[in-house]
């Protein structure tokens, strides 16, 4: 098993050119593609069509490489993408391929594994509780053992995409005369995210089941986990799971870790990060080992109090541009700086994600400089 | 002779309530207050009032306390401030304060020294010429007078504000038959802060006045002021200039230094300017020794390229949110991360000041630890 | 009793030359003004300082006039600034007079009457409740004695200026052991408005106070004023009421009258407003009866549905424009198309105010052509 | 001959279920479709990439109907999106088809009559200058006579799509030595679409070739074709020209009108369009009638004066909304309000088409009522 990874940019949400011609080059082989993270440069708010208009982008490429339907790639690969490159970011994806063949012999330690799993499609009532949870928590677990990882501690990263009550499901649930978590749509949104958070932290021992229920949801910011990164949107239907980890049989030149970050100021975090992968660049963003970085994962949150470290901050008050573009900015810009590189994957709505008013950060690198 | 710096945080542009308590305190004589500088969190762009509703909150404290009238502090207080407080940024502004009275009589080496001077108005023909820059070299070589600085290498920071061409200017012009360098009020702000930036360029030494002309304005974005800070507006006549250095006389705690940042991402910059300070803060955003930070200054812009270190950003391109405000919100994240706090002045638009796509930063620091 | 109109536009929300031009002419007497109505060119959100930079220029202008301190002048004035001049809208206020000596002994009919009063403090567990509506209804039946308007139906339009939970507030509730109607401030402001729309109700019999109970508020759109305008902010204690009619006893030019807009498109409503008046200017916007405007007063709201006559609006979806902003702009400019001019006072923030997804119209115009 | 309309709305830019439905209905022949006019819920600025998903989603669409490549549909088909449904705008397309066979025999006189033609692609030193002008106005004349229109005032809208220097193409001029109206951008696009617009004026004869030179180019804003909308961009090569009137020898039952406005509050030039199809609703949004319309065009601009009717506007300085965005707002709001109906196409950048600081409008409509 080989899992590589390829970062790429575009000139716009169409723009899957870079992508194309590593397949076409025998660079990447179409078949071994198992998920994209990546941002685009839209607002990242409801509103934002570049992250759809890059699935049919990057959908239309792959089925004509593949000789299939593009409405069915959706079905083998998934697709993470979150508007807004605010400041310095950079709009890029992450192809993320899997070769299933063993391509070394020799041991060579632990190395970048993935999996992925699907829950069922969640009943509307589930949505946002311990239900929802649960159905996640099972799919971690299956993606782990997907991913051949048997110790949670050696899980750094997991993306949980998940969906939300829409208005046919509130009719639903209305006929069947169930309760909801929330019908709006918006609060909805919110809480699958944080029942994604809670199903990481329990298949993760972050956090015991016994020990879940829903009255810590949005009520405790100081439950979180440290390896969970979770989005929803309505046209999601099922929890999609990538676990992402090093392992025993793999063989990539990939490894990977994570830290948390205390605060959006939290420069130290990012360093620790670093200095888990053996990477030395603290204060110079040109140091040579830097060019290891294969991938950058960040999440992030405005602040609640509206102070960080006992200064008021506006980003909850702006008509003008939103809390999450703003943090995504900052904490891009910090992240940037200290990896001397811009294709930053930086995502908010990270409620029990990362300490509050803080987040997480992940790395993937080159095992060896080359 | 002795400079003092004071920061204050307020709960909107109207709330000065902190420097109320200062000056009843008795911490602050209001007849010493010679400049303030500052972030307010309107947009930073035309129609952002948030600055003028502050300088008026400001004097109207000021007049109250000193038994005058509001419009005559504008005479004797020089007022800097910068809209848009993205990302982590907090509103604040900084009090400096010049005591003529000699304080201590042991020498203590080169502190902190401030000083002032102002044109005369210049005529709508010279506004963005080389005529202008002439008159901004001369008053910023009497600030040095006024401050005491001999050595130009001592200077680390001047702030220069100009003028535009106004409609009324733009009528004058005409009556009397004379050439523009633009009649367009954009345009004509651009280039006022770019004869300012050229201006504080022969004044220090940084370039010979013989070198300068017109032909580089704008054409030759190499050619920059490393301590130069240029805002332009409608509003203000004469240029006003404020010089920050290092000079005997002076007998404060305070010592500044400055840096140049060679692109949005130059961490390096940064700690470069805290390693003169003797500020050993390397990766460490909780560090003790930022203690003895009392400001930062910072001027940044997003690179014309449209890339950063390789990889295409999109800020000009954003019709939702500025350009300026985007480098603001990332700079400004990488800065705060870095001194762990998020009172920065950080200001856009610095064509010839710093290098291209990066800009400088100036810190005033205890030169002890407090 | 004389009440008069005078509408003045303004360079920036500072300035304020209008008013003192034509106060210093003696056009209007200083000690006459009882309010003023008008639009600032923020974003009418939470961080438009325009209002405040506004209040406190017109304060500080009035109190010199005056011979009294600037904090002085609230207490007898009532600032109603809506933020957001968007699409062809532009910044301006009415100021309302009252000169209190008879000046014609003739009869001339019902004139425009204005009456003001204002509520006690209300406890933070009275906001947007009944217990508030009441107070806001006992206040509109005093504002209309003291407009001496008898008959409710000479009533055309009720601005409400009301308070809402602040953390204070919240703190105070939580210590003495009662229950809120909402501890967020965005919530509580919106139900602050509420509430003032059923008082209005109330006190104009639009509604049986028997009839009025929590239950209904946002829940049934469909009951609402057809004369209230009701604003909110964190800045505002007790409510404060303006009420407008027509009444015997007032001699001025004068005169008023209101319609509800069925919906944003309900051009009908306006020129039934303009029928009213007894101004024909259907389909002309440049008709000379128009001139007889003096005042034009607007509130609407973005159609909750999502629907615009069966056609699908964006305005709720646009992460980057505030659906209050967006829904300002067209109806603004559907008025000003209608009459002709662009200095309307156009507000969101329309629950229980006019129609769902619809609002109300009220003209001010001279009795006879000038 | 037979051109037929058919106006869709859309849940998003993806979403082109409603014309997928017309087509396997049979109520619209794909292998007919000329050509798509549209609102798409972006900005409309720069980074608005609704279009071109929009555009992507129908070429997959048709080439899926017609058993073809998505990349040829944009050879036989003109698409003309414009970004930003402000206010109450409603995301929507008009389809245009034209069946080349008869279909009645009786005269019905002139019905709606559509043509199309393509110049060859411009040199980079001919955008926005004469040599593309005369380029367009030969297009216009063919296309008008693929319309069988003979006499100019039959001709009521002339849809102009062109192009503008891009990186490439000023590279090409400098190698050949060649002088550019502009290698700026956003400059050149302006440009084209000037030069589109005299193009226009000279083929409908609203002025002669020989009168038409570079000097006037947005120099004379009171020189303007009262049927030109030109759109540009960096996307597009050779000028596509849609010629919209009416003429004999076509048998639908639409025909179209056109009126100038004359600035933004011309309520009276959208009365005086639907005067001349017979339409009369005047101050009724609700009148029967206004069920004839199948198609509303509007072009606009905010005033360059920075005023509408004598009173200040805030378009043009803010620097939160795009100043045309605030103009397609107002005025999509006014029109709307006039039609009871959202679905109108609004398009800003009008150099040069309709009266400065106003626009044009064209409705197409059933010549009877159904």
């Amino acid at each position: 098993m080989r899992a590589s990874v390829h970062r790429f940019t575009m000139r716009d949400p169409s723009d899957v050119s870079q992508l194309a011609a590593a397949i076409d080059s025998g660079q990447i082989n179409a078949a071994h593609i198992v998920a994209f993270i990546g941002k685009t440069e839209g607002n990242g708010l409801v509103n934002d069509f570049t992250r759809g208009y890059l699935v049919q982008s990057l959908s239309l490429l792959l089925a004509h490489r593949l000789g299939t339907h593009a409405e069915k790639i959706a079905q083998s690969v998934v697709f993470v993408f979150s508007g807004g490159t605010e400041g310095v970011l950079s709009p890029h994806y992450t192809v993320f391929c899997v070769d299933p063949s063993p391509v070394s012999t020799a041991p060579v330690g632990k190395r970048l594994a993935i999996g992925r799993a699907l829950t069922r499609v969640p009943r509307p009532e589930e949505i946002g509780t311990c239900a929802q949870a649960a159905l996640v928590a099972d799919a971690v677990t299956r993606a782990m053992a997907e991913a051949r990882i048997t110790n949670p501690s050696d899980v750094h990263f997991v993306q949980v995409k998940g969906g939300c009550v829409t208005a046919e499901g509130a009719r639903d649930a209305r006929a069947r005369g169930v309760t909801l978590a929330s019908a709006d749509p918006n609060r909805s949104m919110t809480l699958s995210r944080v029942a994604g958070a809670f199903g990481v932290m329990q298949a993760l021992g972050e956090r015991d089941a016994a020990q879940i229920n829903e009255s810590l949801f949005l009520a405790r910011p100081d439950i979180w986990s440290g390896r969970a990164s979770v989005s929803s949107g309505i046209e999601v239907t099922m929890n999609e799971v990538v676990v992402f980890g090093n392992a025993e049989g793999w063989d990539s030149d990939f490894i990977i870790a994570h830290h948390t970050m205390a605060d959006a100021l939290d420069i130290n975090g990012v360093y620790a990060c670093l200095d888990e992968l053996g990477i030395d660049c603290r204060g110079d963003s040109r140091a040579p080992a830097l060019g290891r970085i294969a991938c950058a994962l960040v999440k992030c949150e405005p602040d609640a109090s509206g102070m960080v470290r006992g200064h008021r901050h506006t980003m909850w008050q702006d008509g003008d541009i939103h809390a999450q573009r703003h943090i995504r900015g900052a904490v891009g810009g910090l992240v940037a700086g200290v990896l001397g590189d811009t294709r930053i994957f930086v995502s908010g709505g990270a409620e029990h994600q990362g300490p509050p008013g803080g987040g997480l950060v992940a790395l993937i690198a080159s095992a060896v400089a080359q």
